[in-house]
């Protein structure tokens, strides 16, 4: 991954010098910028788009600072099936946990992740899980926690794909993501997950800074240790950035309105409809899983079992339509998935 | 203001390209780039911190991403008194709005304000000033409080100097976050002020984009409107970014710790605690008001009553001295306060 990252700063660098020094015009025409993007509409929306935002003196010009966009995580940039990564990072916890807390041999919903019944944890339903967050996620440090979670991600593996959750970011998303910088956009992180679960490992598989990073979170309290001072992770949602909350979180840590925004479930239609709400170009985008055999399909928006894990309805494809919004075809507009295993 | 940026940015094009074609080193030696801070220990204590982080391979190198600079606003960046410029907003709103409440005729603390009675309104204490920001803060769309905003500052006036107070910044500290930004630090405002009462004012004044403001808020909810998606803004704090609040919306927002931090007042002390507590080389400081003549000279750390707007307590000034923390004197340090008017 960090080999990955010293690519990407090579060739900013390279072309921060020839933009500089060339008097050859030519010599800055860049090859295809999205070659895991196949050619066709859902490609050219994106490369219309980014030529008429650029374009300097057109009617669609965005001055760059205002080139804001954002992106959610889990179905978007890499899988969220067959359940949501943090999900696993929680219920790996509760394992590591459990000689700390031998009631849990008895208690729901952490009997049920001991005994590895996940049917039984997914009827415990939305109380449940959050009561797993919690005693995952709280009662440790800010940067204890920082710790816990780059730790996991340097072995946690996906069960599907055998890879490193870390190695299994969309290769064509990765493309969009250094096109639109090359471009001069800020690209922003904006998802339902914990904020301080991604900002571990967004540099490094996104080249997403934290302070691009939106998401849930929850209360830390500053406190004075031995002297020194820290946050304190408490168990009390501070803030839920997920639909409607999505514009909101926007607002409050950006400032300003995206001009492209991608999604890929019912958790994004706010943050969609909020960026179409605004004058002047604006593209939108759904990632739709529709691609059993590389990935996943699932939703009933393709005729599959509905999930719990990014669902996709009907009426959400709906509003694309009618709205102009780009569904992103996994099977037919993207040639390679993942990158190949380093 | 226009024309200041237009300088900033034509400045660090220049430099860019100075950078990447020049081959005479000399070329790019800076002139002071802090022309407004006398000679002496304070200064000299910013320029040996800029220099330390940013030396490669030197003991203290801070890697670019990683150079995180944050500043108070209020007494900080601009002055506080006689009372804050957003309480000064919202008593001009509070008249504005008048003629729609004639029931403030007879109601405190709206009949105070109504009235010029300031000393009353003060006696009403924070419940009262709280009354007062959400009577007029609350109850519109973030668009429309922006617009409210940005079209206030073209016109409120300082009562003391008779100027706009946008074009109230601290010179020095402006010539700060120029230095402190060509050596490729990312600079923030971590305010107590309301984070969308600064936001329309913060490029222009001080180069600082809205994405890299940190402020107190309150509740806003995402609504469609004639089917227009829009944030309206409800009577609910949301947030408070002052004293522990400040490290809480740092990590919240940054989602790393300041190496530098800037404040003026006892509302500032556990974020100057926060970075201090990182490891490596550190630069705390905070503006003290002794002058009376140029600005304003108040608190009882130098023998002046305390006041309601920026107190900074005996106690700070002995944690600031045992701290190693480096108060600057606006007095002593400061060549200029403010520029020349235009």
């Amino acid at each position: 991954m960090i080999a990955r990252r010293a690519k990407h700063i090579a060739a900013a660098a390279v072309l921060t010098l020839l933009a500089a020094c060339s008097t050859t015009e030519s010599l800055i025409q860049p090859a295809d910028p999205l070659p895991s993007w196949n050619d066709g509409a859902t490609k050219e929306a994106i490369t219309t788009f980014v030529e008429a935002v650029t374009t300097e003196g057109g009617p669609d010009y965005v001055a760059p600072a205002d080139r804001i966009a954002t992106f959610d995580n889990d179905g978007t940039l890499w899988p969220s099936h067959p359940m949501y990564t943090q999900l696993v990072f929680a219920l790996d916890r509760i394992k590591v946990l459990a000689p700390q807390h031998p009631e849990w041999k008895t208690t729901q919903p952490f009997k049920d992740v001991l005994d590895g019944n996940l049917e039984g944890l997914a009827g415990s339903g939305e109380k449940g899980i959050a009561e797993l967050v919690m005693a995952t996620h709280a009662g440790m440090s800010t940067a204890d926690f920082e710790a816990i979670v780059s730790d996991w991600f340097t072995t946690a593996k996906h069960p599907h794909f055998d890879r490193l959750y870390t190695d299994l970011a969309y290769q064509p998303m990765l493309e969009l993501l250094d096109y639109l910088r090359a471009n001069e956009f800020t690209t922003y992180i904006v998802s339902g997950g914990g904020v301080e679960f991604m900002r571990p490992m967004t540099e490094e598989v996104y080249g997403i800074p934290a302070q691009q990073v939106i998401g849930s979170s929850i209360v830390t309290k500053f406190e004075m240790q031995d002297g020194r001072p820290v946050l304190m992770r408490e168990a009390k949602v501070d803030f839920i950035d997920d639909k409607d909350g999505k514009p909101v979180g926007i607002n409050k840590f950006i400032g300003k309105r995206p001009i492209a925004a991608f999604g890929n479930s019912d958790g994004d239609r706010e943050m969609l409809e909020w960026t179409a709400g605004g004058d002047g170009a604006r593209l939108m985008m759904l990632v739709f899983h529709d691609d059993a055999e590389r990935e996943f399909a699932y939703g009933p928006a393709n005729g599959q079992p509905d999930t719990k894990f990014g669902t996709f309805s009907q009426a959400l494809m709906d509003e694309a339509k009618s709205s102009g919004w780009n569904v992103i075809s996994m099977k037919d507009d993207w040639g390679t998935i993942f990158a190949a295993s380093e």
